[in-house]
């Protein structure tokens, strides 16, 4: 019987097969002691029902996926995202996240969506901004927030907040304290090359700051920028090792598989958790 | 008539059209002042001839595509990777290249080629003692080795040097006095992202060891994590604001176009090459 002790499962991992409800059920079956869910998936689920849901399955929420797309080019693009990621900390607090993701926005976008400037300093200044505006709203709500380094390669489109150094300098500078519901996410597909890895790993467990882990694993070849990750042992990255890097960092909290890839979409669900459970067991 | 002075041309850009003979032609008769080639066009091509053609043509080599790849499971391995790199910079020493750019190499593969191990720091040494290696064969024979680091999506399979703080770390470790026949190579694409950037170009520029400067764009959306580069001006990146930050370092050396296209391989070479001319005048 594989130790599934940590395991959590981001619903992206099963959006394809199953509704919420479904991943929340087939989760809780499982045995599984998380679930991670995205605001588009809880929308269309309803937020009180699926609340109810996942407090009656007794599961824990490993975090909310996602705030943060804190980039535009108009006052009025910026004041939405500010609006919007309010509505995300209240979803979460009633969802008993144990935290809302943020993914920061990459280079800024027009009205109409379209990536519209090329200063990805002034990007990263509006993120930094954003995110201390967002944290007024979220700490006296006592809702934590972990910023989620993204790949590089997501930098102009997605995030421009691309290595946990980054992020653990706008901890830093926007939550000085430390652990003070401001701290980081550290997902492996974006950060597993990083020289610096297990020194930032280290400096936001030293002030408490690591409030989420998520775990895949990065394939060689990688076919796709966005939906070609890879099962836990399928790729390259020394899964075990980062792990003792979280633990050693005082790292406690769940691990939470994140898998965005259209070859375990094509699968049975049953067949990826009952996989998810194994891997995690044996290979990280 | 747009300012080409500063204007390289690396071969790879317009390697499905034409043969190396006809791209240092091709590049001469635009009034274009430099060509950078790859080893594989080289060998086809013949070493001496093309050499002389270079020479012929009134050509500036900018660079020398490349050596590197220093890292293997198997001792064979990487001292094949040592001989294959001696032989490369005799080659860029007959080309009279301004330096033989080095592509680390990725997680180590076994004899098949494989990827056959998931210890990144491990082949970091690998890669800081193979250019330690070669540093003592290119730097007597005149021959500057140009550290190019590569975006962290080839982390896994092509290059464990990921970032220019990384480049400039081994510069110090390996050649400490500075300039002293090891530096770097700016890749704008590798590289773009990185909010150290000014600063380690500010590093690199100190100790004098900006030895070459890629260019080409990042386009939104990426459908290609090898083959989707951008021409100058039809993507993200701020390419005079980085043009600057070279200047005020210190770099005076060639601007080398180097696009890696399906897009840009299916046009006719001689409208690449004069649309490269435009964009290097108009847009970086």
């Amino acid at each position: 019987m594989p130790d599934i002790g940590q395991l959590s499962i981001n619903a992206a991992t099963l959006r394809k097969q199953w509704k919420l409800e479904d991943i929340v059920a087939g989760v809780a079956q499982m045995g599984i002691r998380g679930i991670s869910p995205w605001r588009d998936q809880v929308a269309q689920a309803g937020l009180a029902p699926i609340a109810q849901r996942i407090r009656d399955a007794g599961l824990e929420v490993s975090g909310y996926c996602r705030g943060g797309m804190f980039t535009a080019t108009e006052r009025a693009g910026r004041a939405a995202a500010r609006d919007d990621n309010r509505r995300a900390v209240d979803e979460a607090l009633e969802l008993g996240a144990r935290c809302l993701l943020l993914v920061a926005g990459g280079l800024s976008r027009d009205r109409d969506g379209h990536v519209a400037s090329k200063d990805i300093a002034g990007a990263r200044e509006m993120v930094r901004d954003g995110i201390g505006e967002l944290l007024d709203y979220a700490r006296p709500a006592g809702m934590p927030l972990a910023i989620e380094p993204q790949h590089p390669m997501y930098a102009a489109d997605r995030a421009c907040v691309n290595t946990l150094a980054h992020a653990n300098d706008l901890c830093d500078e926007l939550a000085p304290r430390g652990g003070d519901g401001l701290g980081v996410a550290v997902d492996i597909y974006h950060v597993w090359w990083d020289p610096r890895l297990k020194a930032e790993i280290e400096r936001a467990g030293a002030a408490e700051r690591l409030f989420a882990y998520q775990i895949c694993d990065w394939l060689v070849p990688t076919r796709d920028l966005l939906t070609d990750r890879g099962m836990m042992g399928d790729g390259v990255v020394d899964l075990p090792l980062v792990r003792s890097w979280m633990e050693g960092a005082g790292y406690r909290g769940l691990h939470e598989v994140e898998i965005l890839s259209e070859r375990w979409w094509a699968e049975d669900a049953q067949h990826v958790l009952a996989t998810c459970i194994e891997r995690h067991a044996t290979r990280t």
